[in-house]
């Protein structure tokens, strides 16, 4: 057991807490023999929750955590007072090599403030961002960086670059991934300060397959496998992904059910429309990762329910597994060696 | 005939020039009474494509200009050296008020570049935005800035908020238009440098109906009129918006031939479909208007066909009826006023 992977599930974060978080992590002990899981959270919500099911007790622990942040707390705040949530007690236990990783349902900024505060920076590491996978018409993209370090500097993106490239190849299986970032036309002279200084250290980088800019329309595409940008604008483009398409499917729904004839139509269509839409389903992949910490930590849709929490904490088995951390350090160090040297 | 709305129609802009332009301009000849169209592009050609139809000669002009620039050019030496392109020609009609507008589909760069350096802008404006009319489950918004000038100052997205509210309220027709600023978040705390610097400079605006945020979610739900942002995270939501869209209709349109059953059921809802996706084609709104020029100057799309074209040279007469310049100047005028009172 000494080398299972330890993952602390946060029971009591998002929409469908403690149920489908309980559910979906112990469908991931399941499937994963080597996992080790830790829940923490409220005591009685919990171990109800637990009672409902048979699963391997010698793999499964639990720790108290009797606060909860909510969603609308400033989430420096909440991390500095809350000593006895379950995000802050989660995010100690990595902190303190109790667990290889967390996953949490709850606060984004919560999370992402609990990560850099607690768990902290690998050395080297200028910011951890936050990286979700988004599906696309050809698989699957990251987004690098979602986080919440707006105005990022360039050196930075070129970090996000590394690490993001690290993670699509060794976790998420895509070889030689394509790294592009975000920009406004595909011409030498586009762009904004921060992407006109950080495209010619891009091309610099021996360790990435960079293939330039990429234009927002190409996104949906899959036209790059990392794509690159500063959390503003990758918190626009995940969100507007997001609600251009939940708005056009509404449309569609709507129209479907609109007469008897479009009804039978629909009938006819479901089965097909369903498979399609499926592949859109970014739940299958897991949560987004917050890269660049000394342990993993890994945040899923406040929405998200079973299937969404199990692909999570087995992505953090992978992760683990792959030694992503040391492989990021090593990418990162190797960096500053050379840098000394030019110097 | 001297009352007449003079506008200047590039006739070799766009995928479709010049047979799609003329089309357009000339239906929206029929349409408006009180308009004079200015064709400008090579001679040829022109002559060519105007022979096809009947219309009033006495409200139709051409001025001739053989030179093209192409899509690829940089747009500020293209400007600069061709003289004699339709962009050149017809911008310098409008800087000499020998026209009130240019409509063209050509390069959006070299439209942009010689709006600014060749008509120039209104005194007191700083930079001159271009304002996309994007279409939503709601209607209409106003996305600006989407222009060149990346980078943009707190005082230039104010300046953006004014010219774009009275855009949408005198010539779309939206009383009271709701304006927001795109940002990452609904609390007070989020945002980049820029956004927290403007913010507070918005709420002071008497002029405007300023609601505050809007993430990028909630834009295609037409939760505000008045989308302001700098134009780099613009034209990534307008063209995210776009391949975001056309991507899922692809896959929509690709499952519905998927076979014979859904082949049938796509017959059956085919009519009510095209109903729903037809309130999203933007082209029935004209084209993106730059703002802020001594004078109108629209960009519509490369790929316009007539309808768009008609719709944007209709949307010059009611710039031009609507005395939006004067409004503009007046507005920002007033601001200049109470700044050095302040002062």
């Amino acid at each position: 057991m000494s080398t299972n992977v330890r993952v602390v599930v946060d029971a009591m974060g998002g929409d469908n807490a403690p149920g489908e978080i309980v559910k979906g992590a112990l469908m991931a002990l399941e499937a994963q023999k080597n996992l080790t899981l830790i829940f923490t959270g409220r005591k009685k919500p919990l171990e109800a929750e637990l009672k409902k099911y048979s699963y391997d007790a010698d793999r499964v622990e639990t720790v108290f955590a009797e606060e909860v942040i909510e969603m609308a707390e400033p989430p420096v705040a909440a991390i500095r007072k809350k000593k006895d949530s379950s995000i802050v007690v989660g995010l100690n236990m990595v902190k303190r090599q109790e667990a290889d990783a967390f996953v949490s349902a709850g606060s984004t900024g919560a999370v992402l403030a609990g990560g850099q505060l607690i768990v902290g920076r690998l050395k080297g590491v200028e910011r951890p961002p936050l990286a979700p996978l988004i599906p696309t018409a050809n698989g699957v993209s990251l987004l690098i960086d979602c986080g919440a370090n707006v105005d990022a500097r360039a050196s930075q993106l070129v970090q996000f670059a590394k690490m993001g490239s690290i993670y699509m190849e060794r976790v998420v299986g895509v070889k030689r991934p394509r790294v592009a970032i975000v920009n406004i036309g595909a011409e030498e002279e586009k762009g904004n300060a921060l992407v006109k200084e950080t495209m010619p250290l891009l091309k610099e980088c021996k360790e990435i397959h960079f293939i330039g800019s990429i234009e927002a329309r190409d996104i949906p595409y899959g036209a790059a496998d990392v794509i690159v940008c500063e959390a503003f604008v990758g918190n626009v483009i995940l969100k507007l992904y997001e609600g251009t398409s939940s708005m056009l499917l509404q449309q569609v729904k709507r129209t479907l059910l609109s007469s008897l004839q479009t009804k039978l139509g629909a009938l006819l269509i479901k089965p097909a429309l369903k498979k399609t839409l499926k592949g859109f389903d970014a739940s299958q992949y897991g949560g987004a990762p917050m890269l660049g910490l000394k342990g993993l930590v890994v945040k899923t849709h406040g929405s998200a329910k079973a299937a969404e929490v199990r692909q999570s904490v087995i992505q953090c088995v992978h992760f683990s597994k792959q030694r992503i951390n040391e492989k990021i350090s090593k990418q990162l160090a190797a960096d500053t060696t050379s840098e000394s040297r030019e110097a």
